[in-house]
């Protein structure tokens, strides 16, 4: 089957280059580009286009789709070359010239951004919702009395607690939900109406796709919704670098003092791997993993922050290699959210080793106060106690 | 005059070293510390370390300090390593005892995130101020009549306008507006009080410096004040980069649009410049460093966001050298939107090129809709149109 | 079955997660693992612990495993977590006992080191014959006498030629051969005899193992032979984005040069692609997929050199995510080179076009230098030129 | 006075802007680029455009720059833009009519260049040799006798020593030299005479300043001169970063093993910092900013790498922001070095400590090959030990 804008037949090696792995990727937009082709045809029954009843045989087939899709039953074949084409092709062979209708008041541009727009807000609220479960596991772990040492510099500086450190990861990753809130708020347009950026040569209502889709607002400018592309997801891919952020930082925390000499914290047996040679071995694979994974969501990032330089306005192909950065970003953040939560929830913490190393110097600054508490003034009070350290 | 911290001398190469740059770049923190100084003298007056004489004096001599700065007088010497030091240092000359009783209830760790803090609110308000600026100068544009090409894959499309093409750049700068609001709102939070990141072996008043300081709220976790150090400020460093990707595009289609095969737009002559061996030039050499600059600022972010990876809860050195990158993006980025203004507002639309550039291959999809309108199909009316193209 | 390293049941979870795609990636690794498995059997014949006809048995094996995995026929499983698992387990099925002794002398560490080198000393030559080919294609284009207008700051510069343009994409992939020469050269280093990073407490014949398999020469350091890891593929990266550079430039060249507004080249029609909504559309979404590449292969080169940054000494499983992003990079630019080649032998130079584009101010440096030679200062020239123009 | 390619005043806010901090950058490079000029003098010489007395006359003034310059009197003016026109400024000043003459047959691209490229090479082997420094320092550590743990994902692996430890580092290096090598080799071609990209109208002898200035060859293709900038300057940061990522290694192992559960390292105590509130802090702040400044290097390659991306051939005047990533990528790199060179020959190795780090676990290894020896399949004694820890 041809795809909807060709005529002469495409080089094959060209056509493979081109498709890339598109038609794999949008196994996970097959629902949502179903539901803004819903909400479209609504549209064109509204003004016309289409009768009230070719609108639900249309609905219907759709519907088909996202079950078919759910059950793993829809395929998009490589020639099919996306998503879109495969359910434009799907509905033709079905309603025959019915099916020739949906396309009409939509380019793929319009239509492709609709799709990654509602995956995106799910997708989002997703990982808002794993995050909100690590910060319960965290939050258990802050309950716990436990007296720690606190570093500076990777030095003993003060009495710390569980509590205090567990603490800092909730407040890191609700600063985390802000920008998640932020960056799903600042993507919630509807860019349904505007074709491939230059708006259509016939009057359509955005209002309904708007409404119908749950979109916060409408694009003011049709450029914008493809000169946007890119940029939306970078902002989306920023919030989920700072979640890994704060897991790089915990699990580095977590690796480190789990080693032999510290030894505060410890995986359960079964959350550990072992070594082909060394059979002592207890290893914190799962932890070094999520410490990687922060780069490999933040290269992410980087490339598409990257690949949007230097480009003029308007659609450019180069656009379409936003979707898998993106798409493997999303994955990344969820899983690592996911078995961050299984960690915290069974952590053993080791309150005798920890207390072993309240050592004396980490009251150092106590015994400054003490002194500023007598009438001192600080810098006398510091210098008192630095000499008899 | 020794550091604070100090009582054997520090190896002479290793301080040259660790200082680096800091003695420079804190010319533009030193009225952020005074004010935050005068916050927590009137603190520590409320909790009785200071009589409200003592902090007069105090706040006076800081204030005299604010204003010597403002004149360029106040100099932070190599020596001094920063301004903090620089400062208490002038306290310790001007007020004997009374100066070093300053740094009561404090570590420089909070001391600099409450300067670094202010300096940043400031700062990020000065953006926003230039941003609506250039949205200003690009609604002047929007008014214009003026018919142009629209581009996508960098190939003739659809019939574009100069208000549609200057609009994008209008809402892609409303985007950035949320972002940078969404930035400074995060940031908000008053760290005053939390020490070296594990509190303090003393009873303080946050509240008082939070009112003092007008921040939002307070940290509600002291080790994560230190933790969210350059995590903050790769926040702000992600909405400059995005208003950078604003002015990238923007220059982008500029500097093509100016190419003489297309001449839709030109610089007046005194925005370019010329070359040493060819007479003729005038070249946008203006546009092209603000395309470039992105890529500046961009490899700003990204140091930050690197250099926070695989490190360990707390306060660490590495820490110190977000200073710079943020620095530096900031002013790239008020640099670059300051003379976006001038050049947009100066912009010279030719009017006449831009219609002659209007061929017919941009209305064939206005016949497709013409067929639309008359009952065809959509993929139908496309067919016919596409053979006659 | 069981992994090897494997006592106590790991968590289900914990083991999809650590697994991760490893069993996907490495079919590309099986082939190399067998055949320094059959250098290792070798070197355990030369060192008594393999019987010759022991160590016959294993090279059959392993042979019969290449030839399976040549036809798609040898399964890595989930659970076998890598190709170097799976093989062992398919050698202890086969041959019980015998397959048991295989990983004596050796450590995963080594093991998955050396597969890994073989590969990318086969791939990095593979990406230098299309580079060679790449460069053949453009000696083709280099032959054609075609004049065309040289740009500088996007602006008509001086005369130039098709011979000129396409000569200095030559120079810049004979520039990214040496690069490519240089990096195979860097990590042409046999790491088997290093264990996990410590040695082995046994003494191995690391000459045989380097010559079975034509290593340059041995790693010095064995535990460099883990710290290496992440930063040897990242020069391979280096390299490949240098290459990715280079065609980055040729198709920027090639989309704008293309552009109705000069029409310097045009694609073949079967290269291009058309529109879903404007019928007349030939989109040159080859050049641009490629130009947007570079930035996927550059983001792939930042995750490697940040994720090994911060790391301590020795093998960390955080490096088990070099291979990913190598991989990639790798298969990235060869079909780039693959289909760039194939552009350039069927790219059409429109000579009219590029014949009237020689409009007279590229000629104004040629009348500066007519009056330098009748002996005018080239400032004095210039001046007076510049007044004409 | 006014710049060489200048007619008309330049607005004062764009001529700012532009100039950016080029004629600060510059200094570095005035050397340089009155070597190149006099070069060019000769080769003017030769073709018979300059007179003998002529070209001694340039020759002597620009070696008075040098001088001048090297006591820090030869002043780059903003208004000067760069080194360049300060230079031939100077030389008009001093020479009348004669120093007009400078500039035939040389465009700034081409002299610009020249003077980035002796700069570089010259830079290059600086670092080189600060290199050579370091491994000398390793060396030294090399032949102490100290056993030490060696670790595997941070854990306890096998027995390791200080000999094996800082080995890694010297082969590492060594790697490194290779890189700096390839790389000083890649750039060493000479650009003289090739003009703004598209030669010149006149003939040259580019064999004379190819000679003069000991480039090992000349540029076959006068446009890639222009289209090699960034990407040459990115080949040598690329080398620089491996460096970065030798010490940022070396680093991080040295702050691990000198805290306290460790002290296996100390620093002297004048290596160290303090606290401004903890008296008995001593901080490693050298080592955490070395480690830090892996991560601003490698920002400014990535810098370096976007800002080349998507841009036409030919020179385009973001290739100035070049100069400045490299310049500080490489200040950065040898201030580095030269910290880390007095770092290890300072550093105290505290033998009893690492003695008692070797504990049990650590000899596991050992067990199984005992058994090995005495005939057990390998697997089969792996199990057996495991059994018992």
């Amino acid at each position: 089957m041809t795809k909807l804008w060709q005529t002469k037949k495409l080089n094959k090696k060209i056509e493979l280059f081109t498709v890339g792995n598109d038609y794999l990727l949008d196994k996970k937009l097959l629902k949502y580009d179903c539901k803004a082709s819903i909400a479209h045809s609504k549209m064109l029954k509204k003004i016309k286009i289409l009768t009230e009843e070719e609108q639900k045989k249309l609905e219907k087939e759709l519907n088909n789709i996202i079950e078919l899709a759910q059950k793993g039953k829809f395929e998009i074949k490589l020639q099919d070359e996306d998503c879109h084409t495969a359910i434009e092709n799907y509905l033709i062979k079905k309603l025959k010239d019915l099916g020739k209708k949906i396309h009409t008041c939509r380019s793929r541009n319009d239509q492709v951004v609709a799709a990654m727009k509602l995956y995106e807000k799910d997708e989002v609220g997703k990982v808002k919702k794993l995050v909100n479960g690590l910060v319960n596991s965290l939050k258990k772990l802050v309950k716990k009395n436990i007296a720690m040492p606190g570093y500076t510099h990777m030095q003993k500086a003060m009495p710390s607690s569980l509590k205090l450190w567990a603490g800092s990861f909730i407040e890191s990753l609700e600063d985390d939900l802000i920008l998640l809130n932020n960056a799903s708020q600042i993507i919630d347009k509807n860019p349904l109406g505007t074709g491939a950026g230059y708006g259509l040569p016939i009057k359509v209502d955005k209002e309904i796709t708007k409404q119908e889709l749950n979109f916060k607002e409408n694009y003011k400018n049709s450029l914008y919704v493809q000169n946007s592309r890119g940029k939306h997801e970078a902002i989306i891919l920023n919030a989920l670098v700072n979640v890994m952020s704060t897991l790089n930082k915990l699990v580095s925390d977590l690796i480190l003092f789990s080693m032999q000499e510290f030894n505060f914290f410890a995986l359960p047996e079964e959350f550990t791997t072992g070594s082909s040679i060394m059979p002592q071995k207890k290893n914190p694979d799962v932890l070094e993993l999520v410490r990687a994974k922060y780069s490999i969501v933040l290269g992410y990032e980087f490339q598409l922050k990257n690949l949007i330089s230097n480009l003029p306005s308007g659609y450019n192909r180069d656009l379409q290699l936003t979707k898998e950065p993106l798409m493997k970003g999303i994955e990344t953040t969820k899983d690592c959210l996911e078995i961050m939560t299984l960690v915290v929830s069974k952590l053993k913490v080791n309150k005798e080793n920890c207390k072993k190393a309240m050592t004396k110097e980490l009251y150092a600054t106590e015994k400054v106060y003490e002194l500023v508490k007598k009438g001192k003034s600080f810098r006398e009070a510091y210098k008192e106690v630095k000499k008899k350290v």
